[in-house]
């Protein structure tokens, strides 16, 4: 079972304070990598794996959706979700460790920094083939393993002042305990090929691997990303079965 | 045009000392790992991109392959390949940034630790899948891109005496001079999703992709090997057209 952290009141307030929160997909430093790895969206049926206030769920139906059903874990999230009805979104609680879908159902199944919360990332990728499809889209984002895998995940300056990331236990797969907006957040590492190997077993074709790096015109305008070069955040990943 | 490294005295003679180049196949330790993604070799004709001493070659001949073509730019290591005469087997010099393969003419390219001298890996690719047949199978390694990145690639010892690898310029794609075997040796680092992009977008389908761990087995029989769990060295990949 993935841990309930979004609804611990201290982590809560926290992630409800990021540019994500407020601004929606576009507070999203690679919403517009993840636009560009989309299908055309419109009459597909999508299922959005940790959908959180449920921002991507409203942007698809804009796009011509036929339908949604955002999952998450969160209650306070699901709440804030519902805030804002739409006929043709559907939103549940669902743990990703647990999670059961109906076969053949969804055209996209969608999911943004969610899946390193799942334990168990061969059965929920077994599940979403099922669920999906076939010619349907699997398009996710996931923490990178780099970002993910350190014992002490925090900037190290070397000797001549260049700043490094102090990258450990890379190929030891398993639970990773941070303090990220709140002590002790539980995130599962997973290196890359075991997250691609786990898909292709799944039946899936990959599509396109994206290592996320902020574009020059988002360095301008916000130069605090230009540390993300030095190692990469975010891994996405397009999919087809 | 690629470095050709393997013909400076210095680099030949580091490198004529190595496990791999004394003891063949099993004297590299990621071998297991690669020859289990390789399909069954009856029949098949091979070409080996940086076939160096052709013990790949030689294996590959001894499993029943029918033809075996073995790619290299180092004088000196073909030289050493065609003492050992085969007539399945022929040693050619070229270099991989230069490279030109009839159309349709292998069923599998197989390639160990080179892929990071060429510099125009979309170039190499395209190349190698016109030059499969339908259904033909690449296998290869190359050192992984976090090994690679770095400008100072090696271990530091941290503030709580845990070592760890200084990860910087990840997402910052290009040449990599570092001094190993010999000074100036010139690599190119790619990051993982721009070679498994590049290999999508010629026409190629992902089968498996490996970030080497050495197994329990190994670092019982060699400890030193446990540090390679900090950060992988080699990445394998298979793919097929």
């Amino acid at each position: 079972m993935a841990q309930n952290i979004y609804d611990r009141p201290d982590f809560f307030e926290g992630y409800s304070r990021l540019g994500r929160s407020i601004d929606g997909l576009d507070g999203a430093v690679e919403w517009s990598a993840m636009r560009a790895m989309l299908p055309d969206l419109r009459g597909l049926r999508i299922v959005d794996l940790g959908c959180g206030f449920g921002w991507f769920a409203r942007w698809a139906r804009a796009q011509g959706a036929a339908s949604v059903l955002g999952l998450d874990l969160s209650e306070r999230m699901l709440d804030r979700a519902r805030a804002v009805p739409d006929p043709g979104i559907v939103y549940e609680r669902a743990d990703l460790d647990e999670l059961q879908l109906a076969e053949a159902s969804f055209d996209l199944a969608y999911s943004s920094l969610a899946l390193h919360y799942a334990q168990d990332a061969g059965r929920l990728f077994t599940t979403v083939y099922r669920t999906l499809l076939p010619g349907g889209h699997l398009v996710f984002s996931t923490e990178h393993p780099i970002y993910m895998a350190p014992s002490r995940p925090e900037w190290r300056i070397d000797a001549d002042g260049k700043k490094i990331w102090p990258l450990d236990r890379y190929l030891v797969e398993g639970p990773r305990s941070t303090d990220w907006l709140a002590k002790g957040v539980v995130k599962y590492h997973r290196t890359i090929g075991t997250t691609l190997t786990l898909l292709i077993r799944c039946g899936f074709s990959i599509r396109h691997v994206e290592e996320f790096c902020p574009t020059p015109e988002q360095i301008v305008a916000r130069p605090e990303l230009e540390e993300e070069l030095e190692r990469p955040m975010f891994l996405l990943v397009a999919a087809q079965r």
